[in-house]
């Protein structure tokens, strides 16, 4: 089954808390799910998945700087190699959402999933018939909304936004069991 | 004072609302504005503004192909002609939103402010002490959310977003005051 | 094998020549590709289909207006009943590209994969091993540029451009024999 | 005149010098341009200049994590007290743009504007009437590709490339003199 690295930032836990939630998924479908903070994980680590996960609160309309320098300092090393050319890549965030629409969020979710097209890796969506979309952010990734609409209150993880991310996890271990060793991508 | 053109394209009227909302906003600096629907539109109506506002329902993550039809048969003449440069853009949207992060609302708004760049336009983006913001939309420009998220029911648009919509309004001629007849960008 | 439909519009045929390049990949794989015009594709071809492939010239930083109406008009039936889910899709694009960098290309491409995106789609990049990936494109996609820099003159598209769309169609009919009838994404 | 704040992460300088050319930019309207290296610029230096200037290479499709780090760390704290509202916004880059269509650039200055949006700035283009814009980069602001394109060997930024950064940096001072100590955005 497929081996499935899960890569946050975070500053007050709710990434991390969300990617415990994907790897959940990873293993509700018998696979292995490595979760590591983005000061952590190295590019061997993603040379031994079969795809990489990578979550981020919205900091000012892009990703956290901390996943940012794990982008710049192990991910780019795995470019110059061709090591991550045919694996299985995916995205989620956080926010505190400031406005109606996601504060950010997309152009953030693109900024991980350009490094993941970089590395040439296939992209998985967050489909519509998910369960609970209303509430799942977009069709990049699943957003949890930390932070309360009105007040600004910082708000807990909900489990609605948790099972997303957990189907989510789920979605990207199976597209990673039918891609894994299959030669996609010939030079 | 200025004279602003706003251009929108519209299924169900919200957006021409919106563009409604928006001239009120115009005037109320002492500008004149001039609304009009992506079909009647022209390149002539551009050249004779100070500033240009484009306003679109989010369809399946960008602009409305109706004012995707305006920018290719009318705006790209201005741009061969350097005929829009050094004049004042701006954007806002529409949309069902389904998801809880805008829908795709941030990539329609940057394709319609793509076209602004292109042009050489200044561009205007919505701040975020304007009153209600938390119901605002985005930095990139104001966005309606016109359907119920849990039943996805539509919905008119409300007072609160026209109010944002008219604050946006008067920011962009504010601008266009400001930078018409400068000779802000020499060749 | 993969059944993949690929969709363009085009001005001048510099985009069709790219689908039917990108069709000979397809086809170099043993699967069965289906090039159709955007003005005569319809929502029952993408359903036929495994891959569903998007090519446009970049105007003014967007989709030519074309396949934005085959988008609003053909691809959002598919969104309302989650018919496209599970499928695989990619993208493809043109351009005069004035300037040094691709004039637009990358949000044009992203506008693109939005509605894959929104359809439910596994994605496909261009991986950076592909053979002259130097005059490829994005890794989002290939992009043939068919003006000269300097004298913004027209031009063909070379063998060289032609042969990376080619590979790109081989690459997306493998993906898409790869995830083909497999459960990816449940509700 | 305008006081303009240019603020650069660079690994080789390139970046670094493409800032400096733009500072003479600036200088050449009568403004003040003051050059820092994102590891020592601080949000009183934001508040203290009338436009803010951002320039990063291009990693992986996005900014590099040092300026990302300012932005974070020091941009942020001006959004929670709106203290950058009105100011002027502009971006460039650098890169070595492997492929043939800016490799990233534009999710990279699109980043960076995204955090000039949220700051409530109002937004300089590069217009395409610049001289020399077929070197120029992009709508959005200034790009030196410093690799060669087949050997992928580094390179310096070309006399040509710097004259478009100082053309921009005139742009900007430009924009900052017509806007700076207007009542632009009322709440």
């Amino acid at each position: 089954m497929s081996k499935v690295l899960i890569v946050y930032a975070t500053d007050y836990d709710h990434t991390k808390v969300c990617a415990e939630a994907l790897a959940r998924g990873v293993e509700s479908t018998g696979g292995t799910a490595i979760v590591k903070d983005a000061g952590d994980a190295t590019g061997e680590d993603i040379e031994a998945a079969d795809a990489l996960v990578l979550g981020s609160p919205v900091h000012m309309g892009s990703p956290d700087w901390k996943i940012k320098q794990f982008i710049d300092q192990q991910c780019s090393g795995l470019w110059m190699k061709n090591a991550g050319i045919g694996k299985v890549g995916a995205v989620f965030g956080t926010g505190s959402g400031f406005g109606s629409a996601g504060g950010g969020i997309e152009l953030t979710l693109l900024a991980l999933l350009n490094n993941l097209a970089e590395l040439g890796m296939v992209l998985v969506p967050l489909p519509k018939n998910t369960e609970n979309y209303a509430d799942g952010g977009l069709q990049w990734g699943p957003y949890a909304r930390v932070h309360s609409k009105d007040t600004m209150e910082p708000l807990e993880v909900s489990e609605v936004q948790l099972g997303i991310m957990t189907a989510h996890g789920a979605n990207i271990a199976r597209v990673a069991d039918a891609v894994a060793g299959q030669a996609l991508f010939k030079p």
